[in-house]
């Protein structure tokens, strides 16, 4: 009665501080059938974070490689530091039907948004701006410089979020709820007819 | 920071014989912030049908008086029979602010999507039309004259899914997947964005 549905590209982003890695951790657990795009970047690793889980760690002359080649999808300079998705594998596991979920920055998601209007967004932020700013006060893991840097970007990324499809607000006490948010949003994007090459045989 | 949302108005509809009902007796557990509208008939009342609960079954007369006076939203003579949903106690819920969920024939939904295009259409149907038809001539509940009007109306009702938004499969061996999948799409189409009056302070 029917054939595969079209993959479907999701987009997770939201500014800085907002909760994105927390929540994927918990997305992988609810949607292990995601592939999970991991962004390639020249921002110094944090303690914590693992090469190839979190983020492809490079030098800016290999990020300049792979950006010249065309490799990376939305490469974008964000608080001051290079970052981009390698597009092969994004590539191969929506050719092979896959969903993906691409974390990305806001700039990157608007630009992914415009070259692929298919994509499902979802903005992740905290109740209030006073949220988001001690969030990232609270997990030092920025200079007061870079720190700073990205408070003040927040007022911009905050100001994009009308451009996507979904708005999921991560309050600090209840992760659960953003995770179960996001994950039902995938699950219900996943039965819009748009989605679906249905045929009915009615006769 | 966030003013409420407007209340949404979320309508299941689908052929009949696509199991509408049993998939609201599990939504009443996962969702019982929900109202649920009830929608008056003259069609006889079915064994273990309750008055107030399955329907408002009323007599012709008292039909046409409701309808007469406009107090049905989306009168409409379906299989025989004559259905339409109380108006006022949706405009109430919906005016205070609560989402209603309205199980409807695929007729009425069209109409009241024309006449409330924010709202939100979900089409219940089976994974075959075989199965339809199955469903339809196990649960005994019709005259065979009736049972077979239902199977002729059913290709026209399975030809009007791609006017809703979201498609649910109710298979035979798993309403639970059918319920969780309308209630993703409740819990997600809740937090779209064009639903939501943000106005995020970032000063």
């Amino acid at each position: 009665m029917r054939q595969h549905r079209q993959a479907i590209l999701f987009i997770l982003s939201g500014p800085s501080g907002a909760g994105k890695d927390s929540v994927i951790l918990g997305l992988r657990a609810t949607h292990p059938d995601l592939h999970y795009a991991i962004t390639t970047t020249t921002r110094p690793q944090r303690p914590g974070e693992v090469e190839g889980v979190s983020y492809y760690f490079v030098s800016k002359h290999e990020y300049d490689r792979l950006a010249d080649h065309g490799e990376l999808l939305a490469p974008a300079n964000v608080h001051g530091h290079w970052y981009g998705a390698p597009l092969a594998p994004i590539r191969k596991a929506l050719g092979e039907g896959q969903d993906v979920l691409l974390k990305i920055d806001v700039q990157g998601a608007m630009q992914v948004r415009r070259r692929l209007p298919q994509s499902a967004c979802i903005f992740l932020t905290t109740p209030t701006f006073e949220d988001l700013v001690a969030r990232l006060v609270e997990r030092h893991t920025e200079s007061k410089e870079d720190l700073e840097r990205r408070i003040q970007d927040a007022h911009f990324e905050m100001a994009q979020m009308p451009q996507d499809d979904h708005c999921v607000i991560n309050r600090r006490d209840d992760l659960t709820a953003a995770v179960t948010g996001i994950s039902c949003i995938i699950s219900a994007e996943r039965l819009r007819i748009h989605r679906q090459p249905i045929s009915f045989d009615t006769r």
